[in-house]
């Protein structure tokens, strides 16, 4: 991939002399970069451009060529393509629009334009693209008005939309953060995000690897990726229509949407997802910063309002405003005219106009052992401060650097003066006080979750993988899902407990089956086409007697009939009333992007009301487990509050590696829901009550 | 209030030519502001300043004032404000700080200032204020240094910090929103924002008011103004400190915080709540635009990128993107070159760039019949498209009012461009995608709560009044909380339906009361000391025999004895065990600010988990309270979802009703709870299962 953007030549294709010419753009561009390298200029029709010869084909150029950037109309691509091969080019962008998203025409020449790159062995970028920028060298090719407003330094964003890129590009440039390149990806034909991100993520220069996807092209090596990066990536990952959740078949996979699993894996290894630029910005101001090692903060403001607001938002971000030392307050109130206001944190500077004294204190604070960091809210006048403000604001950030606790400053002037000011200071500054304190909290977060990254282990245990085969095989021969009873034997067989239910064929064996639990019993259906039962009257639960089951039987067929008609009843699951216990989902979903993902969740009634759920992409530890059941909004009342008795989260973390196992082994199911398991008090274990399991049909 | 904002003529008190002077600074922001009266300067040591006299005092001055703008040390105001008494000055602005907040020496000031200013018919705004700007006359007093870069318009800012007051008026500068007028409210002590408010919810100029407060002066008067504006109120009240919480006696009290109080509060009066500066301007730009009248927007993009975040956004925001009407998208099509891209919603405008024709298509979708507002995001080169992009947008937006439809625009340009078009447009642009379709959210939002805002009620219903009072009573005389056979009795008195509960003195006692209500029955410890029972063994449910009772009754004395040894037991309710039904808290609490408000939300396990509720401050309607059981997220249950029974709703709004008239009548109940309080069926109605109600001690 370093071929793309340290290329010692050139050849830019699509260059005429006719107005509106855009590849004469990609020209200026690289003129306006400054570009390092050698570039040629290539165009059928020849001619004369910027004192320059155009060629007419890139064989002509007298010249080795490393990267050829082509945008002439999509027909001529191929041919082009083939030239690039004869004359040895082995790196290629094609910025040109018009192929699979213009229909079959469109189609058949990228289909020529694949081939033609593999025989040559080509790697390109696009088409349907803008391109690429090193800001080190000066390689910009995008074939859109730009100027070279950005500063130099860490920050490599990735792009499928050349809209949004440019709007990221705009964002730097505003706050002044330094980039290092650019790649605006489009169609991914050849190479895609996982090619360059496995790139940046070594590349020397590069210290932020911000992303924005429409689509993930491969989960499972993204995840791989990210998992070895000892850089911090940031994503946007848009186009999260929620469509997929409508139509689900499960409970499963109504509560996990695709966007969800999303979600969960780039927790999983260690992406920060963002939403919106503001977000971004706040990353990449805050990550260069040292990280911050608990949650106590200093704030100090010359506004008390912006510190009433400051105090706010520390609360809403779990961030602690320490009481400053007694010693230390002492110390600083030998600076203040007269004792006008009360010392404390935030503190307010009140009647102090001296900045060496805001230094001073600001150091000091630093240096308190029980501030982790500290938060300067900074209101001055550009006409008479702005100089001393400039001088003040990179001194504090250096010696925060030097002292290892991160320090954000929120200014509040004039806008021509904070443009101005970004513009100057080595250092990116914050213009709203809760972006000054939420963006600690965002690194913090992410710091946190990135040390949770794990390697996925191989999960181990005992079960019995052949007789779960066996009925799975069987479902599959018969083209149908497991019927509750098998399903419930797969559960069995991977160790995950369910009630010691029966299977009755008639109503005489629903007794038998009743006397032998004991009473009282549920009595459920056992009908290919009725998957969800209880909504369609097909469970009937406290059944007390010989009569309440019969009548059950009877009602249960009535009712299931009447609402499908064409419904196979092939029995009832006779099984004993489950006592005690939270009411908990366990449920499994395969992901098309990446693989397996475990769901766990509130159960019964409350399911699809709270919506509270927990997911992890498949494999991950017993830890990652934990954490997943800790996750949900009912964990403390699971791990037993208030002197409660706290039920068995060890149990239900064991069904969930039993479960994550059984999907790992079973790449054919498709969907399983275990709705609801009783997590009992606990060292009483669990048991799923209903099983459903969906298959994927071939 | 109007003069103080519309004087003839300011004298402006504390000018000295001494350097550093603040006071100057008040006649230098006169100057910039042009203001349309005449000022005089006025110094104890006279002098000469700005070409002009500086009075020795404001008797000296031989005109009439109608306003005093004082800057002078807090020892000297008093004086001063006798001196304007002489002088017959009606209206003064104390920009002094240092009087409360400054101790005792401070508050002595104060009460003199106050006694003065009362002797002479004065009122005040501040002191420890910037002052306030009239933008339509000039009447610019705040001491620090202004630009007036501010467009004229219809918002007004009240703010109680002057730091946040300022920053306000930077966003409206840097967004080019205009401005009518500015008032800091500082310390408060005469002035306060509801007299201001009250000014300007019928000022001819103002069309939305913008309001910072860190405390509410008065709820209950804020409440009635905000009831009667018919111009939409912001409010950014910050200082929500959760420590309240913290140490609150009953779940009620836990769960409604004073802030949660406020939100309520806010709502019920039709105020927007705001918490950061970007919320306030997205509602500053969208609330003068026309008002939606459906969900559908229509959303029209010259990037594909921006069009994939903007339908992620509307889908976030409940709106939907309604297909286009096949007829117009053949109008459209015609316009395009080649039929590169499917035209559908989002329109993407791929390759088409002709700005006559995006005016065209931007018109035609408002006119649709299926579209209710249109979002237009346009990226542009501002070298080459400025131009003709500033008069397509105020083009378009021009036709969008006429229509009667919003329309937002976002652009995505160079920031030195966006400043400029911020500057030249009539009408504002959005910078962010997600904020262009936000604002339009949060308008409809607005409206739509406004829409419910209500003159509060007279409740009336059949209770026993006499008998609840007899309780209280003799409950305060023991100066005493009620006993829990005490709090059901109130209850049962207002018509909240309890259990037909008995209270036991013995051991004995208790048998025969379980044998008379029939097992199993629930015994619960009563003892002034011991509020929450359940936490320290005082509750046993499910006792199926005398054996049971008995049992339960030794184990409860001696638990309770073991946890309170100087605990009193009074004896021991004895109730049938509640069977079926959704357990639901309802309590109530007594605000400082807003008097007494009701809450209801989830009870039993799992009210602390979810912490979902419901809060209004009373009194409210019965619509109202069915809002308040709809708002919750258990509601569809309760509603009865996917054809389960649904519960009996009706009897619950009437408890909350009742609820709500015990408040009322009893202003020494400081809180209550009934928690849990089962909702029955459908028809079976409420019953409050356990009571607890906490009196106001004198």
């Amino acid at each position: 991939m370093r071929d793309f953007f340290y290329p010692k030549s050139v050849a830019v294709i699509g260059v005429s002399p006719r107005e509106n010419n855009l590849a004469r753009q990609i020209v200026r561009n690289l003129v306006e970069f400054d570009f390092q390298g050698i570039y040629y200029l290539v165009g059928p029709k020849g001619g004369v451009q910027f004192g320059r010869r155009i060629y007419r084909s890139v064989v002509d150029i007298p010249d080795r060529i490393d990267l050829a950037v082509i945008l002439t109309p999509a027909a001529t691509v191929p041919a082009i393509m083939e030239e690039l091969g004869e004359k040895g080019v082995k790196r290629a962008i094609i910025e040109t629009a018009g192929f699979t998203e213009k229909g079959e025409d469109g189609a058949a020449i990228a289909a020529e334009v694949i081939r033609v790159a593999k025989k040559n062995d080509i790697r390109f970028i696009g088409p349907n693209c803008i391109g690429v920028i090193n800001r080190h060298n000066g390689l910009a090719v995008p074939f859109t008005y730009m100027k070279n407003v950005y500063r130099k330094g860490g920050v490599t964003i990735i792009s499928q939309s050349g809209g949004v890129g440019i709007s990221y590009l705009n964002e730097l440039a505003s706050e002044s953060i330094g980039l290092n390149c650019f790649a605006s990806v489009g169609n991914k034909m050849n190479v895609d995000e996982n090619d360059l991100l496995e790139h940046f993520i070594e590349e020397e220069n590069t210290e932020i690897i911000c992303m924005y996807l429409e689509a993930i092209s491969d989960g499972k090596r993204l995840m791989d990726i990210a998992r070895r990066s000892k850089k911090p990536i940031l994503l946007h990952k848009s186009n999260t229509g929620e469509l997929g959740k409508r139509i689900a078949a499960s409970h499963t996979a109504s509560l996990s949407g695709d966007d969800d699993i999303t979600d969960a894996a780039l927790k999983q290894c260690g992406i920060a997802r963002f939403y919106e630029p503001e977000q971004l910005v706040n990353y990449l101001k805050a990550l260069p910063l040292p990280s911050i090692k608990g949650n106590r903060l200093g704030v100090i403001s010359r506004s008390g309002g912006h510190a009433v607001i400051a105090a706010d938002e520390c609360e809403q971000q779990g961030f602690s405003l320490a009481p400053f030392d007694e010693q230390f307050i002492k110390e600083i109130e030998s600076n203040f005219r007269a004792s006008v206001i009360k010392l404390s944190n935030p503190l307010d500077l009140g009647d102090l106009f001296d900045m060496e004294v805001y230094d001073n204190i600001i150091t000091r604070t630093l240096k308190e052992p029980n501030v982790d960091g500290v938060v300067f809210l900074h209101t001055y006048l550009s006409q008479t401060e702005g100089d001393a403000s400039r001088q003040l604001i990179n001194g504090v950030m250096h010696k925060a650097k030097e002292i290892g606790k991160p320090l954000t400053v929120y200014v509040a002037t004039d806008h021509s003066e904070i443009a101005a000011l970004k513009h100057d200071l080595e250092f990116p500054v914050f213009t709203d006080v809760e972006d000054a304190i939420r963006s600690i909290a965002m690194v913090r977060d992410f710091r946190e979750r990135e040390s949770m990254v794990e390697t996925p282990p191989t999960i181990e245990m005992e079960l019995d993988h052949e007789r779960a085969r066996a009925i799975i095989d069987s479902c599959k021969e018969k083209d149908r899902d497991p019927l509750l009873d098998e399903a419930l034997e797969i559960f069995e067989a991977y160790g995950l407990p369910t009630l010691p239910s029966g299977y009755a064929q008639t109503e005489d064996e629903a007794v038998e089956l009743a006397e032998k639990h004991g009473y009282p019993v549920v009595l459920k259906i056992i009908a290919p086409e009725v998957s969800h039962k209880s909504d369609l009257g097909g469970v009937q639960i406290n059944l007390k007697s010989e009569r309440g089951v019969r009548k059950a039987w009877n009602e249960m067929y009535d009712s299931i009939l009447r609402s499908v008609p064409n419904a196979h009843i092939e029995g009832m699951m006779v099984q004993p009333m489950a006592k005690g216990g939270a009411e908990m989902i366990l449920g499994g979903k395969k992901d098309r992007l990446f693989g397996p993902a475990l769901m766990v969740g509130i159960g019964g009634v409350y399911v699809e009301v709270f919506r509270n759920v927990s997911i992890r992409v498949v494999p991950f530890s017993r830890d990652e487990a934990c954490q997943m059941v800790d996750d949900l909004v009912i964990s403390p009342i699971l791990r037993g509050v208030r002197g409660q008795t706290p039920y068995d989260v060890n149990a239900f973390v064991d069904c969930i590696m039993r479960a994550s196992r059984l999907m790992l082994d079973f790449p054919e199911i498709l969907e399983f829901d275990a709705n609801p398991i009783r997590v009992r008090p606990d060292g009483k274990g669990c048991v799923a009550l209903d099983a459903r399991i969906v298959l994927e049909r071939t």
